[in-house]
């Protein structure tokens, strides 16, 4: 298994600007949301890459995972030191093939990064939202893409594609819009997510919660302690205990013996420190509760009844489904259940499950394994699609 | 994969007694740690099942897990509703037989149930020793130990047993005193942790430490949350993905819909805030940071230049190696390691991967299968020893 990280290729997209999307201003305008709450006035920050067609038949919508944005790929300044979240697959003959296709990313409904979520202004108190932000779902994240995709004059997506939670809305398109979705490229994911995972999610939004400077999510300052150990929390979950073997061990941080005391004395205990203060710096911890509560609720046969079959009856695009043996958080036997009830639905499925050593992190790690089959699959879609 | 949870059978010990051995009171007698620091005025908490014989040779000391105390089975009152944590295991005809054997079990040192810990009184201050209490290692919990074997006049043990952190000590005994040990039975454990357990435990003692109400170890009450998000994470690592899909599934705790809030909506997030709660009531968060800091320090390499071959030169003693197939915190390659390492040794090996769904709880809900396996060896040393 491939375990040592590969240095990724240079940025191929250049400088790229971010966008926003205006939607909801009049009452018969407003997003309808599951929890039977409507949203107004709601900005979606999207971002695109290479050229629509005349047809607008080339378009692929790319979904980020809980804590990315719509930045998926170049700098937005000269100065950027790193490149958008997927850089790797795209750009000319890439995967995202940006001389081909018109890749469009967008920040989700709920984030902090552009669209609307919790710290966005309230337009009816002129305060920020913070908890009274409804408690959004994932389909309610599709249904603002939509308008987005709408706005754009695309009738059909080329493909959706996405990895971990991202994959969800990927999953979702096509059950709430199968008119509108060409294929699906379904990666690390899951059509809900278990006990152990809501769990995981239930701890991380615990810690928020009890950190005294959260103040029932009015707070100006982030909840900097218990941000950091949810995030640790997660962290732990992205890797794999080889990954984190290979790249830690038991190593100690800087002395050669036990220093007998409660600081980071390990390797991996001062990595998880930096991983859990840096996402105090870039993503709101409001935010972190609600996209992990819809990442909880996330159901696909929830509106048909409970049953599968019932929720991808109209679903009859192609689909590539990728797993990784390693990945501990979305085990393949989610990905190999998914590609088993659609090809018994008659779909056209590949489902391929990476020999990768780096846990559920290897959907951003294993670019080339995957870049081969996305290249390959988004070939055979584009063929039919724009000929 | 049995999931189905079996009723235990009755208790069979009756009323039991705990006894307080002291130690360390006069400088010589005083306890020398890792850490380079001596503790005196020790006091070890143990309860024993069966008779001693003439000649002190069956003898089994049984090792507890993290949260574990010395009350292995049977009641402290006739109204104890819960008899000891390891009962099923212990009486006449099971394979701790009281009938045949003299069972021991011992709170470790650093603990909070009778055994001197944190919370116990600093002789030097008259006040709890909490964060002044030094940093101790799993091998001067095991000197600790020593120090009571002797004081029942004890030679040689005729096994030492244990499950998770107990199996730790299991195997610390024979490397620090060869001599005193006649078999051991390690289970569910490893001879060192690795990276992602580290991780855990990180997570875990941050967030008591986030807690305010911590105080740097000076609370009079516990710190509530922090140590109930500790204990919720640590039993997520218990259990195992399909144990935990069995028992909660997505089940939600009372509504048959989403209550789009952040209180407990699923059971499993019910039943872990439980767990979380009712651990505050019985455990002492400072213990808690100094045995989990002991887990991660563990590795009984360490006095013999990392050499493990070193460290096992002296042990000659058969073992009964077990793990169980869905352990994910104690997998089963650490138990096969130890077992290869032994072969290689020259030991007298057993080694068993018990097919089970359970996940670590597996080496307290699998009594039945470990049971036989523990039964049949401990009855080939007792042929040997006691004859």
């Amino acid at each position: 298994m491939a375990t040592e990280k590969k240095t990724p290729p240079p940025s191929a997209v250049g400088i790229v600007q971010s966008q926003d999307f205006h939607f909801g201003d009049s009452p018969e305008d407003v997003l309808q949301l599951d929890c039977g709450r409507t949203l107004r006035s709601v900005t979606i920050r999207y971002e695109t890459y290479g050229k629509l067609n005349a047809e607008k038949t080339n378009a692929i919508l790319v979904e980020h995972a809980l804590t990315g944005d719509a930045h998926l790929a170049g700098y937005h300044t000269e100065n950027d030191r790193k490149p958008g979240w997927w850089d790797a697959v795209v750009g000319p003959g890439r995967p995202f093939d940006t001389d081909k296709y018109f890749i469009i990313c967008s920040n989700i409904l709920g984030g902090c990064s552009g669209s609307t979520g919790p710290s966005s202004i309230d337009p009816d108190t002129g305060e920020p939202y913070r908890m009274n932000f409804p408690v959004i779902t994932i389909a309610d994240m599709v249904r603002a893409q939509k308008r987005l995709i709408d706005h754009l004059g695309i009738k059909k997506l080329m493909a959706v594609v996405g990895g971990s939670m991202g994959g969800m809305l990927a999953n979702q398109w096509p059950i709430l819009y199968p008119e509108t979705v060409g294929s699906v490229i379904s990666i690390a994911t899951a059509i809900q997510i278990t006990a152990q995972s809501i769990a995981f999610n239930w701890v991380g939004r615990e810690a928020i919660m009890a950190d005294p400077g959260w103040k029932n999510g009015n707070y100006t300052e982030q909840p900097q302690k218990g941000l950091a150990i949810a995030r640790m929390l997660a962290h732990i979950t992205y890797l794999s205990d080889e990954s984190m073997s290979n790249k830690f061990g038991r190593a100690l941080q800087s002395s050669t013996d036990y220093s007998f005391n409660f600081n980071s004395d390990f390797r991996v205990e001062s990595y998880l420190n930096y991983q859990g203060n840096s996402f105090v710096e870039r993503f709101d911890a409001n935010s972190y509760l609600y996209i992990t509560r819809a990442i909880d609720y996330f159901d696909v046969s929830l509106d048909h009844d409970g049953d599968y079959k019932k929720a991808f009856q109209h679903v009859k695009c192609p689909y590539l489904i990728v797993s990784f043996s390693s990945d501990w958080l979305f085990p393949e036997y989610h990905s190999r259940g998914l590609a088993k009830m659609l090809v018994e639905n008659g779909n056209d499925v590949t489902f391929c499950n990476i020999q990768s050593g780096y846990g559920h992190d290897a959907f951003l790690l294993e670019y080339e394994t995957l870049g081969k089959l996305m290249t390959g699959f988004l070939s055979n879609i584009s063929q039919e699609v724009i000929g």
